[in-house]
């Protein structure tokens, strides 16, 4: 693939500026895409984090696409490279990735003969199944999916169309996942929930009988775990995004177009709302509820509900501002301390005095 | 399924009380199980934490199973809807989950003509083993066994009565699985521990040569890992219940009727005792000893012997009494930050008198 | 196997001390061996750490190799039972390991009938292709190269000579493994990395067509995920040892003879550098650099750039001096929080005479 800067822009509507058009720059050709650090010469890159903009100066690329904020114009306009400025430099930078490396069909329609499909599978068309799948009885798999290697479908569950299920994936019986859904491997959806009634000394186990239903545009990366609820659906919003690692109790409902960052644990039936951006390792306990657009910091420990359109973090979780204060007072500790000490001797000598 | 009130409280040795006496509750018919918060006309559902006890007026179930603590007794005494009272309602909700949905076989006697056996192996009656399996030499696998599709038995491994083994696990060589134990896909039990041996600027692997042992009636999640000793043997004590996600060192013990939440981490040589209960995420330091009964909260980082009856949380983690004081103390910080900056202002002033 | 101490001296180039040589200790014969509290009469055991050298006095090993630090020497001079002293206990005891349990050629040559390659598979000598394993196209694998059962090789990626995938691996595509790497088992080597371009209030998926490197002599435990690049290559180090669930995001770069205990994450395009050692459970944001030689806490989050050589915990990550003296003045917290209101009452009562 190649393609002129001038095409570039035009495709992401970005506006070409810096030195290049002094230099011809409308006519540099593009053969190549790459991190802003590891890019050479004939390749474009692109800067989203204005924290990152000394790279500008450093990068080899032969352009970069940019956002629009001031601060970074102002370098621009010395930029030594041609730029592509953007209002959504990231997404102008995915449309050119899939320009340059479009979407392929990665699997031909094929069932392959080693698999296993159970009594009264509905199998769409497109469909491709590989090496040692097991479908299990009265599956509904639509149109285009894609069933890798050795991974596993229970009885009662559909896949709808589009979906992606790469090698070793473990879907149990009664998991419902949406249209355009992708899962990584090693995910388990519907494994059973975590519950146990102590009584008499030991823990009996109580009989995890409800499904899981994944919405549609839903990304699962690999290892993930996602249980089964108890009684009910645990439920995956349209457009959610769930990184790798992560663990997903029973009975949570998670809504849509959130964002959950590897290692992130939910415990059973907590509510997350929609438009959350969960960062890694934090952790949530159960029954509690988590409102619309809270960002929710990496380790952050959550006991208690929080309202929308916050953002917190800390072991235990505090509202952002607080957790700064707290956060620089802890910082400065050995001096505070000391100053108390000090006060005591003064103290004293006051006291003495008298 | 349906049964009536009267029958589910005879069933599980409770008292129906409230208004529903009156309106001929004992009548009342149940067709369905169902969370509280879920719950519709026709469900019975359960509330075992006095926390949530105001969805009892908010439940839209035709009636609730509850404890006998006094403070919800009075509550129940008003309640709109019949409720039987237990002991343990959680364990009698419990029993009722099983009247309704009684544990099924899931797979009869087979033994899948795509599994792989090896040689003198073992195998006991009515066993199933799905496709794509396989055991390795010398493994015995006793009466009742379901092993699922994908999952490996390495060899010298034995598993004992009535055991289950989800799909896609691997259980490698000299691993001994007791009865009733149910171990969930993606689980990884007897990986090589952790141990290099650092010389001359590289890290050799110490081999890892140990065996594994899980008591009867124990649960293991999905994707969970279990490393086997590096001499000797890693246990997990019967009835013990892990969930998702969690990470078992080489050569670690762990008691019975313990609980492990998901994303725990135990590092290698730890013992655990009976009856602990271990939150989500919380860490273990290798080659400690926790007493039997001991609480940690979630997130913690125990670094130290715990002894038995203790309660512990925080990172690092402390008495349960002590950390909370100093949780308040924390949370109050930029306050007495701001208190000693004024001391220090008033002892100027006092001193300029002097 | 059996051996004589004095042999095993020989082997180990140790020292033969204690009252041994009275007892005619250099022909007590050794059968076994084993952890230090589990060795029984026969066994040979070591201790490393000088922290657990009350054991020396309670094991009933027939003898124990230990370091050479003076402390734990007068200790051995009243030993009750003979000691080998070496330089490197551990590595010494590692290399006493390898005597009695040789590494075993685990698997015959062999490319099982069951499994599955594809086209223009390139297959070296001395291999093992265990039952259902896929290989896909354009696959190399070279000399004694093991995958076990049930594991997914993608295609287009290398195997080097010696190299050993444990059952239900998932390798995807573009991925080389160097020479005498290991992979445990449920281990997930080149999902896509978690990246989405945020438009018009969805996530849109950014292509993750980058490749991983894994080079010589690297061990990945279980259940781990390192996923592939966006562009350019996720690249782990030579020599680098990596425990179970450990998450690495895409673009990460890991050095040499780098340690990462289990559960620990890594996000994003982050830098580690050579002979650094991540203890358990730690996290770390995307986009920084941590540079060679550090040591970094259990449970720590590190959100900045390390310099070298910097020993660092918490949460957030503190270099090390600094963190204990904050940690000791928290553990305080609730007596200076006392000391302050004193002395607010002392100072009321000197204004007060005024």
């Amino acid at each position: 693939m190649e393609k002129t800067l001038k095409e570039i822009a035009l495709f992401v509507e970005g506006k070409l500026v810096g030195i290049d058009q002094e230099m011809g720059g409308k006519e540099v050709k593009i053969k190549g895409l790459s991190g802003i650090e590891e890019a050479g010469p004939g390749d474009l890159t692109f800067l989203a984090n204005p924290k990152y903009k000394n790279f500008l100066d450093k990068t080899k690329a032969s352009a970069v696409i940019v956002g629009e904020d001031i601060g970074i114009d102002q370098e621009i306009e010395k930029s030594r490279i041609p730029v592509i400025r953007c209002k959504n430099p990231r997404f102008a930078f995915c449309k050119v990735m899939e320009l340059f490396f479009p979407p392929q069909k990665i699997y031909p329609e094929k069932i392959d003969k080693t698999s296993v499909l159970g009594k009264d599978v509905k199998i769409g068309k497109g469909i491709y199944i590989g090496p040692f799948v097991v479908v299990e009885d009265n599956v509904e798999i639509k149109d285009d999916v894609v069933i890798m290697a050795g991974s596993f479908i229970g009885k009662n569950s559909t896949l709808k169309e589009n979906s992606i299920i790469y090698p070793n994936v473990t879907i149990r019986e009664d998991v419902t996942v949406g249209k355009n859904v992708v899962i990584h491997s090693g995910t388990v959806v519907g494994a059973d929930g975590f519950g146990y009634a102590f009584e008499s000394g030991v823990y009996h186990k109580i009989p995890q009988v409800g499904k899981v239903q994944i919405d549609d545009f839903v990304e699962i990366g690999a290892n993930v775990c996602i249980d089964r609820a108890t009684l009910g659906t645990t439920k995956i919003g349209k457009g959610t995004k769930i990184d790798n690692l992560v663990q997903i109790g029973h009975n949570v409902k998670i809504g849509e177009n959130t964002i959950i960052v590897a290692q992130v644990g939910i415990s059973g039936s907590t509510r997350i709302g929609n438009n959350v951006i969960i960062a890694g390792q934090a952790g949530f306990v159960g029954h509690i509820e988590i409102g619309d657009r809270v960002v929710v910091g990496a380790q952050s420990g959550i006991s208690k509900d929080i309202p929308s359109d916050t953002v917190v973090f800390g072991y235990p979780a505090r509202e952002a501002r607080k957790a700064k204060k707290i956060e620089a007072c802890i910082s400065n500790l050995p001096k505070w301390v000391k100053r108390v000490s000090e006060l005591e001797k003064k103290i004293k000598e006051i006291e003495k005095k008298h």
